[in-house]
């Protein structure tokens, strides 16, 4: 959670929530959007299926929630236990029902008693294409593509509107040789510039960690800065002194692929790498930078966006 | 859960998946969707958008799930507590955090020690609306008319590929007098059966109620039937006795009226009315009325989609 300029956060998302943008729920991080709010995240995403088009990667689209196996088996949980969110349910009988009414109405708490799902929230929005690249059995000779696009859930309640707890990420996610892991990531790193350039968007690109938990998060987090094996596209948003990352650019190295055994075609563990695009975020972005009407919007980033 | 014909349901769903419409993820009801099914799903949403652009109603668009206090004061766990799924996370240390990966090392229970977060998943989709249509205070002469378009989730894993535990929903919720209210269910009655007739669809509407819980649920259901609320649009998907409910229709009474204290403009409780598209189900029926190729569909219904 976000300590300092909070008062620059507060602003901003008030004035999202006076324009209509956004629709407060009373929770922190969890917003309702308005259709102008979602037109700008649609077009802006047709503007990502645009810029990759020419590369046949394969559409691929699950809900907001993954299987608890294959959650419990990606060491999700290793590094961000704080973040995940587990889906929970009622399974008693009719006394416990009773039971459980009589404690809501009491103010006590009653979902002490529900029972975890086999059902867990998305943490990012690739991680459900691993085992389903997996189960396909060994790589052809040009390994994968995917396409994802869903809604992720993380548990980290802020005033920065661009610090969503339920928020949409889009992402390709490239899957083969070391080559062809690093060759995509460099050409995304480029496109993603170029991309939010076209909309007129002050873009800075560089290294960056993942919020790994705990001390030993922090060796984790210097070492994946020593590798280089994440970038950040970063636009300020509600600070400039702490801009936020709307884009990310991330080498996994064979992490994904010694977890699920997935093979290239000559047997050896296969590398992945994603670029992902915060929707959310991008499009605040575009409310900061050009303003709450985007009608008003300059003429080349109307053009960009709605042709 | 449905008990019989299981065969049908599972020979269906694994023709899906072996077209590859639809990826298993090892959950029943929880699959990832092909490009293919979501522009089906995506197709069809324009359609609605088509049949009710006229009634200028306002887009509104939640995430997948609603703030905890509006939830609870929902009723949803009086009628449906096996149906919610409530959104938990880890707010321990590192000392539990270590104890948690043990436990999950060990095959034990480790999601017991999650907590309850302020966050619920969304049981359908106008459940966020109505808070923040009583939020604006009262209504104006016309009412309000709310176009929401959400993943929900219910807990009833199936082998039924129509009973999904993640499934989008979209609605119109109409807000007002009664009359108001019943014009609109009953304007949305003949153009549902208008919309899917237009997809060569074999549709019957009928007299439903809701899956309510427990001995005290019948009765509840026995109400709702004898007071003629909900109405369902039922097409054949893999059972052909027992047709499944694509669309329904649902008068509310002042049921949420009561509930979040929303007022006419002379004071009287506001009435509400939904009609919900439930679009796993439609894209199915279609697939399992046309064909698993939606280039082999008919003309008509391709015209329909794709214009």
């Amino acid at each position: 959670m976000d300590t300092y300029s909070s008062d620059a956060h507060t602003e901003f998302r008030d004035a999202l929530i006076a324009a209509g943008l956004l629709i407060p729920t009373g929770v922190d991080g969890l917003y309702g959007r308005s259709g102008v709010f979602e037109d700008v995240v649609e077009r802006f995403n047709d503007l990502i299926s645009a810029c990759g088009r020419g590369d046949g990667a394969e559409v691929m689209r699950f809900p907001p929630a993954l299987a608890r196996s294959h959650f419990e088996r990606s060491e999700y949980l290793k590094s961000f236990p704080h973040l995940a969110g587990t889906v929970h349910s009622f399974m008693g009988d009719e006394r416990a029902h009773q039971s459980m009414l009589r404690r809501l109405e009491e103010g006590e708490d009653w979902a002490d008693g529900q029972m975890a799902t086999n059902v867990v929230m998305t943490p990012a929005a690739c991680y459900p294409i691993y085992p389903t690249v997996a189960e396909r059995g060994p790589l052809g000779a040009d390994g994968a593509l995917v396409d994802v696009y869903s809604y992720c859930f993380r548990h980290e309640p802020s005033l920065d509107p661009a610090r969503m707890q339920l928020f949409r990420m889009r992402e390709y996610v490239r899957v083969g040789t070391p080559d062809q892991v690093m060759d995509f990531r460099q050409g995304w790193l480029e496109r993603g510039r170029a991309l939010m350039e076209s909309l007129a968007l002050p873009v800075a690109i560089d290294l960056a960690n993942d919020p790994f938990f705990g001390r030993a998060g922090r060796m984790l987090s210097a070492n994946q800065r020593d590798q280089g094996l994440k970038f950040e596209l970063l636009i300020p948003i509600a600070s400039a002194e702490k801009p936020t990352a709307c884009l990310s650019f991330n080498y996994h190295q064979d992490h994904f692929g010694l977890l699920w055994d997935i093979r290239t075609p000559d047997g050896e563990v296969a590398y992945t790498a994603c670029v992902g695009f915060g929707m959310e975020r991008v499009a605040l972005a575009l409310f900061r930078h050009h303003g709450l009407d985007v009608k008003a919007w300059p003429a080349s980033v109307r053009a960009a966006l709605w042709g």
